[in-house]
């Protein structure tokens, strides 16, 4: 059989991350390595409780073909929910998509053509880089400092690639690095993205899961052209298994969105959809927001003070109010593909940083997760890895100063 | 602003046919033309025990995060399915979906280049053509008779069309002629594959609804170089809400569709897999079957019976054995939009056959469904359409003579 693949499939690659997550699953590992939320936080009651209710009151429907757009009262209490920090939408310009993922793909599908430059910080949410890779899209990658992606580097990037589609941003708690772009930063990144004609893509799923410095509106809060199309999802507030997202595009792009859903999956599950708008009726969702927020506070905070205590003095490390992820910076000589190996050792693991880096290699860096481990494991992880890294940070030193005196 | 859609947007135009089923959804309106199963036949009670159950016993797992290929025991029921009808599969070579449609639309990313030649009967199923224009594909039809795609037709296509990628063949009942593929041209159907290296998708979502005659294995089943994807879905045994499909496609292509699948939507909803692996667990899903059968074949029996007694002699109907649809060829000077237009003032609908046919326009052809509407609603539904066919039939038939006397 000659090959039949399209050219396109060459564009991904099996997710090495995806390996890392497998291996990461055994259970003596103490695994700062995947996304996840807290399981233990799920609503599994009052899920029980909607899922009667649902199929009590409309159990045919609720099992049945819907439209694609998605379920109306669900889409209302997703207006409700942006307009409380400053989005102004109607529910014809939101889509329920089958998570925040199909709402990137959604994207990349509408918006890139081949070659078509995305602006990103660097680095960057690792399936996003994937999915616009699998459009053929190149990627420029603006530096970040504390305070998100630096403004005077972007416009830069902006001015040398004029064929630039769309900014990516992940404003709050980014993906990998928990930070935040501050205020500034997003009324001046506005300013650009209509100065140079390019849209925004913001990818906001951690938003609401600030516990700690003071909220801040959305970038698409300052949209002034309709350049900004807002992606967010139930993943992080309330459960990631249902896949529920959505994306409010603004009303010049809601129409093409639904047409290639349509083409995608058709809709996005009915049962899933009226469970959660029903949860949403019957509970308080802010009440176990703040639950959310106060564990991962608790698990954050021991997260840093290990790492203050445990790791060696000569690395960075992000301080993030919100999300669910720590961003570390380690002496350039160490790599921390091989970290991870000697960590696995240990039991303990992480993300190394390179895939999240759309164009090259940081290999001195690695992302930490504090949401799905219990302080007494994050306190115990910490320790182990902060053990390996002093041996390993020691070993590069040697070594670097013996091939220093070599040359 | 500038234009910002890629240039593949402008493959996709807003479905006429969504349209039309929207209109269709007034209460008032006897509808034959949606594809939707008869809920009133949903296993509500018994999904109420499966999601007590769930929540219960797996409900933190039930809602995380999960693997992309699918949750194991979903996989290994459908292998066993599978095996009874003729396919040995492992569950390595199952993907879940988030319903057949996705699968279709992963075949299309995966297989199709600009320009490549996908070959099907004519007509067939209108969302799987709006799929496959998407990525740039071109149609080739083959023209179908009552025992399915005529395989002279096949092979003269395949001769003509040496840049055909794949087959598209809905084998059994097919969507939207009710036509099943006989025997001997399923095994033709290899032969020829093989003999000119395509692959054949085979799209059978409606295999298990079989109300008449003898069953017949899949195309799959005759499968001798792994040339056959298959793609199978809940929504016509089970529901359609859950979104929940898969696709075996042999070990030579099933890790790329795990790869794009993951950039697509990460994962299928971890709750409908699981609520659906427990029902399948706590029930028997053949009972359930065999009563979706009983009412479709008394609901299709009544529909050909009125039709045989209240539509005008010069048409031609499908006999279906099973599925949803039964095809309607009307005399070719009839359109089936004007006669859709008449039908719906008289507060019955179908939809016309155009969409159907990817490249060209059959006119004086549309599709019934029967499964959603009970018997009494079909008997008078097609009494309504009888009349304004006899009238419509004259009427064209006069004007006809008309115009033929003027030249």
């Amino acid at each position: 059989m000659k090959n039949k693949f399209a050219e396109r499939t060459h564009l991904v690659k099996p997710s090495e991350t995806r390996e890392i997550l497998k291996i990461t699953e055994r259970p003596e590992i103490i695994s700062f390595a995947g996304g996840l939320p807290a399981p233990e936080l799920f609503p599994v009651e009052a899920l029980k409780v909607a899922c009667n209710a649902v199929l009590n009151e409309e159990g045919e429907a609720s099992l049945q073909y819907s439209t694609t757009e998605g379920y109306i009262p669900l889409r209302e209490a997703i207006c409700q929910r942006m307009k409380v920090i400053g989005i102004n939408s109607t529910i014809e310009n939101v889509l329920i998509t089958s998570g925040s993922q199909q709402a990137i793909d959604l994207t990349g599908r509408l918006f890139i053509n081949e070659g078509d430059t995305i602006i990103c910080e660097s680095p960057t949410y690792l399936a996003a880089i994937n999915v616009f890779k699998s459009y053929n899209a190149k990627f420029v990658e603006v530096a970040m400092d504390d305070e998100g992606m630096v403004m005077e580097e972007l416009e830069k990037k902006l001015l040398e690639h004029p064929n630039t589609k769309f900014i990516y941003t992940i404003p709050d708690f980014q993906n990998p690095t928990g930070r935040t772009l501050k205020l500034e930063r997003r009324k001046r990144m506005i300013e650009l993205a209509n100065q140079y004609d390019v849209l925004i893509v913001e990818d906001n799923p951690y938003g609401a899961i600030r516990f700690a410095g003071e909220a801040l509106p959305p970038v698409k809060h300052f949209d002034t052209e309709s350049r900004v199309i807002y992606i967010s999802t139930f993943s992080k507030i309330f459960t990631p298994g249902l896949r529920l997202g959505w994306i409010c595009p603004g009303e010049r792009f809601i129409d093409k969105y639904v047409s290639f859903k349509q083409t995608a999956d058709l809709h996005t599950d009915s049962f899933a959809q009226r469970i959660t708008a029903k949860y949403l009726e019957l509970y308080n969702i802010e009440e176990h927001i703040n639950k959310i927020k106060a564990v991962y506070k608790e698990r954050c905070t021991a997260m840093l003070s290990c790492i203050n205590e445990f790791f060696p003095k000569n690395i960075n490390y992000s301080m993030p109010e919100g999300g669910l992820f720590i961003w570390i910076e380690l002496p350039e000589s160490v790599d921390s593909g091989k970290l991870f190996a000697r960590c696995l050792e240990n039991n303990v693991a992480f993300v190394p940083g390179v895939p999240f880096f759309p164009n090259g290699t940081k290999k001195s860096t690695l992302r930490l997760n504090y949401s799905n481990m219990p302080k007494e494991k994050i306190i115990e992880g910490i320790k182990r890895m902060g053990e390996v890294l002093y041996r390993e940070i020691e070993k590069e030193t040697t070594l670097i100063g013996y091939s220093k005196k070599m040359n």
